[in-house]
């Protein structure tokens, strides 16, 4: 869908001569094989493979460089590629050329426990800093439920769960190391809390999906694990009951962690991918961080409002075996919407609307939704108003690609409509390309001069945010 | 000091035609008065005034538009000016030009109480905005002591007492619209709380100072007014014990809405200014928000790290009037330190660096002020390692300003090489121009990049940033 303004595959695209050079500086860190050029044209959502011409494995800063150098001599594209779980094609070689593979940069380069704040390399996974950094008593909260790297959610401005109370990667990124489209390169930011100091580099590149340069060094704001975590589960007689109990938490400025809607078709499927044996209703996941006090404090007034709204029992899991086994489930949300349909493919797309408008948001989608008979099950970052549908279906019926693809214009257009954005969190890619323009109007073309500014001659990653 | 690249303001400068052009858009909201020019190319620096070769005081988006494209065709400067209260010269008129003055841009154009945001034009004042707020029970948080004008204080990516709990001007801007240097009009971001579709041009703007284009509204996020507030002022022996109190207190995750240091020189001046009688020590102001309980409980936590490092009794202030006084006390340190030595000039500047190195960087800086014999008050907004000097000086008398002058880089120097940033907050403007270069290094060239993206003819505040 959105058929990629793409070129097959052909090894022999590239320049003998910098096939030379790459191979001599990486060694068979530089591949042309077509199954690794195949697994790195794809992520994990439902767009195609598009492979690139040959895949670069860097180890450093410097290698990333002297490749980017290599490439922009040959106006050869260079794709940056992290654990490849972006959903909107990110990682598609649509012009060809060579992707960079960073996941062997996964060196953690320094914590600074009393300024909570880590220097990673690009390829470290969320999951590989957590585990990091547990015994120190910190955490790096950002966590778009793969375990992505943080390279990669730095270049797609990932969010996810926790957003509602620590912000997203666009809060949360200090600094970053970037190798630019001539191959020189720039630190951006620092490790100050604040500064004032001259344009913004740090959020030009956070959220540019590899278009304006290769990040390959983040510095992260981290927080202390919190003396106390409590999660719960609720179920509501009706969708729009759990979306006001979300609207008003927030309204109230209760500091929720975590609050996440599953509608009754996700929760069915979760139950089942899970075997859980959660009621059948649109439900609500919650995480309280705090102190003990706080924490409990939050949580009744987190109840009265959800009584107020008709919610059920909250299940309690206190023990961190039990709300991970919880947040797993949620996590599994895709496979247990894929799994619904065996062999069907699933679309994930995200909206994010004011928050004030979630409830005629979600509610006219599901209307849409059966209206049509998709099977589409909803999910959400609800506290931000952002939600996700995984439109399960078959990319080779065509009736069927084309019910889905307006089934997600038409859930685009409604959150542009009410003063929202046409993904929350998952990003353009080329899935998203053309509501970019719908989104922004007049601003695209600002966006673009940025892009001519950095990369002039369109060989980052060419072809995604932007029709250049 | 740092002498402008400076030329004598002439009305006669500007091209007939132009001035023609403005006349027939404004009347007399187009003025050549001297008085009126000389005023606003001075801010409440020790920086002179360069005055613009005209004033056009604009009322809308559209006049705004009108006015750059007038200029653009005539490569004439632009310079935003809203209240005047930079510290760095940011709105001295270096090129000449004509200065817009936004501050007849002031309505609030909507409040949307369930999304918790606002829309304003960029003249609006931050008092202005929170006593419309009041009686929403909502308040906009970034209180960077001046009333600044909202616009402003995007443009400069302002912060301020709050920042330690609510983040500053970056993490707090939704959206803007731009006038961009050939007229046209964008807007940037939206109204949802998080956005992955493209560029990140809300945050290219904010801080940008008027050179990448004039900021003429701005979408603010917004809060609930805590049910709880309280402040404190608390005594301690030394400087080292209050700054490890801020430390200790931060590292373990409490809050805290504010903490402000004043050294004893500085709450001398304060008590002396307002006519106070606090302890004349170096002193923590606090201040603390949420529930009931919650406060009580910070206040406990923050009270026992206090007395762990010998801080006094804590004086609090819970009722509004009484909270109000001693923010004021806090607001005018600036005029306080100024009136220590009557018909002398304040060089203000700030430095912001890693929480763990602030006790280290206010010491060494204390020991520098006294060794060289300068009188030059701590404040500083330390949650966020951020603290100011304000140097009193005779701008008249050479040694002396050299003297500050070489102060002043000694302070930025030693901030850069504990991983700070030359400026916290107050910006470049044209006085910390030179740090730049030191603080970023290779990352000048790509933030020269973007401003020639966004203005190739270099005419928006010019010599302000960057040298181009």
């Amino acid at each position: 869908m959105n058929a990629p303004d793409a070129v097959p595959p052909s090894a022999s695209r590239l320049p003998a001569e910098l096939r030379a050079e790459l191979s001599a500086l990486l060694g068979d860190r530089f591949t042309l094989s077509a199954s690794v050029r195949t697994q790195h044209g794809k992520d994990e959502s439902y767009h195609p493979s598009v492979p690139p011409d040959g895949v670069a494995f860097a180890r450093s800063t410097e290698e990333v460089a002297a490749i980017v150098k290599a490439c922009a001599r040959h106006h050869v594209p260079v794709i940056p590629f992290g654990t490849g779980t972006s959903l909107e094609g990110h990682v598609a070689a649509l012009r060809g050329g060579v992707t960079i593979d960073l996941s062997q940069m996964n060196r953690i380069l320094a914590v600074h426990e009393g300024d909570l704040d880590v220097q990673i390399e690009a390829g470290v996974t969320r999951k590989q800093l957590n585990a990091h950094l547990r015994d120190l008593g910190l955490f790096f909260p950002i966590d778009p439920g793969a375990d992505a790297s943080l390279g990669g959610m730095a270049a797609t401005r990932a969010s996810g769960t926790n957003a509602v109370r620590y912000g997203t990667m666009r809060e949360n990124v200090l600094g970053l190391t970037v190798v630019l489209s001539d191959g020189s390169v720039i630190r951006t930011g620092g490790r100050a809390r604040k500064s004032a100091a001259g344009y913004d580099l740090t959020r030009v590149f956070v959220g540019s999906e590899g278009t304006l340069g290769v990040i390959t060094e983040v510095t992260l704001r981290l927080y202390g694990i919190p003396q106390a975590i409590s999660a719960a589960v609720t179920p509501f007689p009706t969708i729009e009951a759990a979306v006001n109990t979300v609207i008003e938490t927030i309204q109230s400025g209760i500091p929720v962690a975590r609050i996440e809607l599953l509608d009754e078709v996700q929760l069915d499927a979760v139950n089942r991918y899970a075997k859980l044996d959660y009621a059948v209703q649109p439900t609500l996941f919650f995480e309280f961080h705090g102190t003990e006090a706080g924490v409990a404090e939050q949580v009744e007034m987190v109840k009265a409002i959800a009584s107020g709204h008709g919610g059920g029992e909250f299940r309690w899991a206190t023990q961190a075996e039990d709300r991970n086994k919880l947040w797993q489930a949620r996590h599994n949300a895709y496979y247990a919407a894929l799994a619904l349909r065996p062999g069907a493919k699933g679309m994930a797309t995200d909206v994010c609307v004011p928050i004030s408008r979630l409830a005629d948001c979600v509610s006219e989608t599901k209307r849409d939704i059966e209206e049509n008979g998709v099977l589409a099950p909803i999910v959400g970052h609800v506290g931000d108003g952002n939600f996700h549908l995984t439109c399960i279906f078959d990319p080779a019926d065509r009736a069927e690609t084309a019910k889905i693809e307006a089934l997600n214009g038409r859930l685009v257009r409604r959150a542009l409509a009410m003063g929202g954005t046409c993904t929350g969190e998952h990003g353009v890619g080329y899935g998203k390309i053309d509501f970019v323009e719908a989104e922004h109007g007049p601003a695209v073309e600002a966006m673009r001069r940025l892009k001519r500014a950095f990369d002039p001659d369109n060989i980052m990653n060419p072809g995604k945010i932007l029709r250049i």
